[in-house]
Parts: C-alpha cells; structure tokens; sequence
C-alpha cells in the first residue's frame, strides 16, 4: 500500500466520546415527560422526528433540541409545561457544553501517522460545536485539513481527498460509524476502517462491507499503526 | 490595484435575502405572544437572548428558533402553552425552507468578476441551511471556493484568503454588514466593501471606516466591476 497518502479520522465516537451525552440526554428527557409516556415509547418518537428533521436541520446538538422540544409537544398533545420545555432547551446547551474526553489511543494514533501521512478531521454536526470541541481536544495542531461537512457521502470523500491529497483512492477514512465513514468512503475508491464504539447512534448502522477488498475492522483505534504496517508491508 | 486576486462574497443580505425573513418571524413571534408583552419588550428580550446564546448556538435559524422558544419562556413566567411553542418551532423550520430572492445585479456582479478574480463565497450560519441556499441561488458554479465560517475575524480572512489567493492584502471582502464583512478583513490588511441593505441585523452594526484607505461603500452591487476598474486604472 505504498500509494496510501492520506488518512480522515471521524470524530465524535472515533476520537472522542458523543453519543455518550446523547444517551444520557435521553434518559432525562425520558424523565421528565414519564408522566406522559412510557421510554420505549418516546424514544421511538423521538427518533422518528430526528429522522423526519434531518433534511431541515442536519446533524447536530441545535437540531437534536428541536427534535425534542417538538417530540414533548407531540407526545403530550401540546400539554407539556413550558417549564419542561425550558429544562429541554438547559439540556441541549449542556450538551453544548460537555467536556471533551478523548478516547482512548485516540491522540497516540494520530500523533503516529501525523507526519507519515496528511492527517486529516473529517466530521459532521454544528460548526460551531464541533469546533468548540477539536479546540479542547488539544489535537488541532495534529491535523493537517479540518472539514465540517454537513453530509457524508462518496462525493463529499472524492472532492475532500482531491484537495487535500491525491484522491480517494490513494486514502482511508476511519470511524465509528459504517454508514457515515466506511461505505461512502468504499464508494469513493478509498479505504474504509470501522473501529466500533459500544454506543453508536442507529442512523449510523449500516450492512457490514465484509466482502469489500477495501475494507478493515479494528477492535481499537490504537491498532491502526500496526494494521497500516502491514498493509504496506 | 492590479495586486488584487481574489474576491470574497458575503451571501446573507449582500447576494440574497436574509434579514428579510427574519423580520417576518419577528412579527410572528410578537404576534403569538401579544397577551404576555408589548412587542417592543419582546424584541429587547429576544435580542437579549439572541446575544447571550451566540456563543452556544453560533449564528443561524436553527440558534434563532432555540432562542425565541427560551425568550417565550421567560417573559410569560413559564406560561406559554405548549401550541405556541410549536409554532415557534415551525416558525424557525419554515424560515429554513423560505425561496432564495436573490438581490438586484447579484448574478451580474459575481458573473462580470468570476474568471477575472478568484471569486469566494464566504458566509456564517448553519452549515445545511447555507448550502441549501446556495444551492437555491443558481450561483454556485460562479464560485472558485465556498467558506461557511462560525465567525468572520480578521484571522479567518487572512486564513482563507492565504489558503484560496495570495493572502488578505490582495484580496477584497464585499458585504453588508459592517461588524463581520468590512472591519475585520481591514484588519487583516484587505480591501473592505461595504454595500449596505435596507435590513441589516442590529449585532452586525459596526462604526463605518471612513478614514480607512482600503475602505469602500457602494450604494448597490452592481456597482462593484465600475469601482474595481477605477481603483486599477
């Protein structure tokens, strides 16, 4: 694989815990409208108006809080009190505000390949926030390229690594997520690495590419040093 | 001026319509509560939120809409029903689905200047939104790089401008807001154009730099290929 040049790392799930603070997001969300509704019952709801709003609002904690806000009017027929709502709008800006915690080998994988190849942060979700949370990281200085891109796709990996490397094709994407980091980034001629995390957001599964010449599945990110070495080797 | 290479574009208010839509939910926001707050009250409130929370929410519909369903909370004391909220929350999803009006000599302008400079697009705002709009806007063809930024600071203009030209002092920002499209890019050592819109947020009001060399108003846009050929002749 010497004609490997550049290598995206996903970020939330890949280099540092999110849906973390989405779950627990949940478990508060399903506490406060109990009196209301079952959980199982509002969590479908809610993932269902997170689907129906992801062509208006994209990935992100912003529309994540709207989802709920409108979930909460929804599921109690408009008889929800504002002072619940107020409570769902404190808990998106918390989420907002929740402490980066790196996983783990996170920083030592990208500090290896920095150098070797053009180390690239690859993520989608709200500017602002994921740009809050690459700052408190401390591994900007890591990457060579940062992109926000509000979606994934073989189009979005095949014009990222045409400017920053020497095309897909000569690149590997690497993250949490089969659907948003793996397949599209196969699609686009490139390599794809799944490295699961125990909490991954269903809209993110996808159909395991086993067959895929290009594709790899590593346990942790700490063994990508390793699984490039031998790939090359 | 013929060291000047590139050109940057402000897209909200200087290409399109923006501020426009932004007034409508104004009114609608006021209207939904005209039992709680005189209308005067309720814009201070909604400023005031719109302020406290750039920093969270960074600018766009999305942040919008969180912060007049938190303005509604506070001036009624918890007392908005649950329906009026959901038409906020319609409110903001329909401001993010409004038709792209784009402004007089708008696509002339970009069209005249596009292959004689390097033309950028450069705006703020949610991520998805703004892409929709360019998208809208027929315009997008025109441009040799699009930058949707969290915040225009002299940096980010130096940055961009060394990343899409020869950096920030042969390079023009054109725009309508004083506060993000003129000063900072005259700080960056730039030319700064300001063409002011009838509309113009009051947070993007700025002290206009009469004095600064490098500074220019326009009445309209279209005016822009003119003033270019007499700056270079």
């Amino acid at each position: 694989m010497g004609g490997l040049t550049a290598i995206g790392f996903d970020a939330d799930d890949t280099l540092w815990q999110n849906e973390r603070f989405f779950r627990l997001t949940h478990d508060r969300f399903a506490a406060l409208l109990a009196d209301y509704a079952a959980p199982d019952h509002l969590m479908a709801r809610l993932t269902a108006a997170e689907r129906r709003n992801l062509g208006h609002y994209g990935f992100g904690i912003k529309g994540f809080t709207l989802s709920m806000i409108e979930t909460a009017i929804e599921v109690t027929e408009a008889r929800v009190p504002a002072a619940v709502i107020a409570d769902l709008v404190a808990a998106g800006r918390e989420m907002l505000e929740h402490p980066i915690e790196l996983l783990p080998g996170a920083r030592e994988t990208v500090e290896a390949l920095s150098g070797r190849y053009r180390v690239l942060l690859i993520t989608k979700g709200d500017l602002l926030d994921q740009e809050r949370k690459l700052a408190q990281s401390g591994l900007g200085d890591l990457f060579d390229g940062v992109e926000i891109v509000s979606h994934k796709t073989a189009e979005s990996y095949a014009e990222i690594f045409a400017r920053h490397g020497e095309g897909a094709d000569r690149a590997m994407m690497v993250g949490n997520s089969l659907r948003s980091d793996v397949v599209p980034m196969l699609e686009a001629g490139g390599w794809g690495v799944h490295v699961p995390h125990e909490l991954t957001w269903e809209f993110e599964a996808a159909e395991e590419p086993t067959d895929a010449p290009r594709y790899l599945r590593l346990a942790r990110l700490a063994e990508l040093p390793d699984a490039l070495d031998r790939l090359a080797g």
